[in-house]
């Protein structure tokens, strides 16, 4: 096949149908992924990235993305930043950088305005309102329900890979919490000679199995896309038995996909062989089932 | 053997002979990690981690830590904390939360402080001497030299392994820059079920690499701890061969250590049979070559 991608939850399509547009006319991995990232980012509906995303537990949207590319293994992140429209942007620009990959808070900030990027207030009247219910209903933070990051791993005509991930994280995290998202080797992981991945669930559990890179090394021996992601499962779910949700897409150096998940997840798989399509991936009897669904399958965005 | 260790550089020795006496004494791999660590952080002397650690470009000494235990595989970890006495301990204590185990800049210096954690003003007049120097010297920041992040690797008589991971990181590092070692899986890994990682260099190319649950993983399947130093050095340098220094310590979970490194790198192993000696590792023909050194051999920390 000339392209593919595989993305986390159905609200990525639309960062795919954006994305093959542009790979079909032959843009690259990192550009297709980016702009699907940022589709998702600016779009409000979507309430766990971006524009709209989850408050912490001050009220404030802060926002964590990582950007790899798979030919040269160079990364970009962005930590608990406040107040900008498109942390993938930054992210990215950041991945040009001889050191300084990663900037969190107040330094990611200030990067950012020195750069140009543009400023914007991502807490939507609809987000703060989570925000005052969750508060009010409980007196104590116990929801952590909607950590839906979304991450695109991207395989150009060229045999490129990248990985683009971004997430308001956590639902009522503490004030500068990072999750898995921002975190080569953690929430994301590309490596053009094998593949990519990205993963989507409790960050912390994501981080204690290094989840993305241990699915792209079990590509290096010679394994399908699924049979990694299966015995990428089966190690986490042997291993950390109190692990809480952890999803992940994987997709080959050949542009086939791979998913792992010990919970209902929706993902779509696109290429210029098979369109766009939704999927979804649940855990039956210790492993991943996955079937093609229709859009009114699918409650979860 | 009862117990192990291996840390990185020849200052790590002074936590190890601390560390030495608790575990005689049947002390846990963590508790005796998390005072290695903080013996390191308290000395004003050793300039990259701590109390007079490396200012980032704005003056300030901003700090990273992170610590994992290997039987639970659960970490905790700060980056960009300013103002504290010990980071480790912060981290420490993080690791016993349910979520929200790393926290970043502001958000974790008011978790610091609400935990009772001792303020502290990291930056000395020699630290802050040190970056007008830098400062006025260059007009740009050039110098990167001096990254001597501390990692100690514990096994304990019960067979459990324990990482912590304390450094300033880069000196003249942008405001916000989090580099490999509070990330767990890249600057430090612990798996009591085959042995734990720690490492140091140029944290953007040790985070490419995935370096610490790399050599971790390679102990899975039965190389001994050297094999499997040798095969991530080989990998790292083959697959990224633009990679500043990196230098790591690998301990087996019978307590037999490995090391790789890519130029000259002093570090500590200690042991109840062994005694707690320096050695000097070196890269020679592409591969890590390893031996006994007397103290007046050894001008690096």
């Amino acid at each position: 096949m000339k392209w593919a991608m595989v993305s986390t939850w159905k609200m990525s399509r639309d960062g795919q149908l954006k994305a093959a547009e542009l790979l079909e006319k032959g843009a690259s991995a990192d550009e297709a992924a980016i702009i699907a990232a940022e589709v998702i980012e600016s779009n409000p509906a979507y309430t766990s990235v971006g524009y709209g995303g989850l408050p912490d537990n001050r009220g404030r949207v802060t926002l964590d993305a990582g950007f790899m590319n798979g030919d040269t293994l160079k990364f970009g992140a962005v930590g608990c930043v406040e107040g900008f429209k498109s942390p993938i942007r930054i992210a990215r620009k950041l991945a040009e950088n001889e050191f300084n990959n990663f900037l969190v808070g107040r330094g990611a900030e200030e990067y950012a305005l020195k750069n140009g990027f543009e400023q914007w207030n991502n807490l939507t009247e609809e987000s703060y309102a989570r925000y005052l219910k969750e508060k009010d209903n409980t007196g104590k933070l116990k929801s952590y329900d909607g950590h839906d990051t979304v991450c695109y791993v991207v395989r150009d005509v060229n045999g490129t890979v990248c990985t683009a991930v971004t997430t308001s994280g956590l639902f009522m995290k503490e004030h500068g919490r990072i999750g898995d998202s921002p975190l080569a080797g953690c929430g994301y992981y590309a490596d053009s000679q094998f593949g990519g991945a990205g993963c989507t669930g409790v960050g912390e559990d994501i981080i204690r199995g290094t989840v993305a890179y241990k699915a792209v090394s079990k590509l290096s021996d010679g394994k399908s896309a699924q049979q990694a992601a299966d015995e990428t499962l089966a190690e986490i779910m042997t291993r950390i038995p109190d692990c809480r949700s952890v999803s992940f897409v994987l997709l080959d150096k050949d542009g086939n996909f791979g998913v792992g998940t010990n919970c209902d997840f929706p993902f779509v798989y696109g290429s210029d062989e098979d369109g766009i399509r939704l999927y979804l991936a649940e855990y039956r009897d210790g492993k991943t089932a996955i079937r093609l669904i229709e859009d009114d399958e699918c409650e979860l965005d």
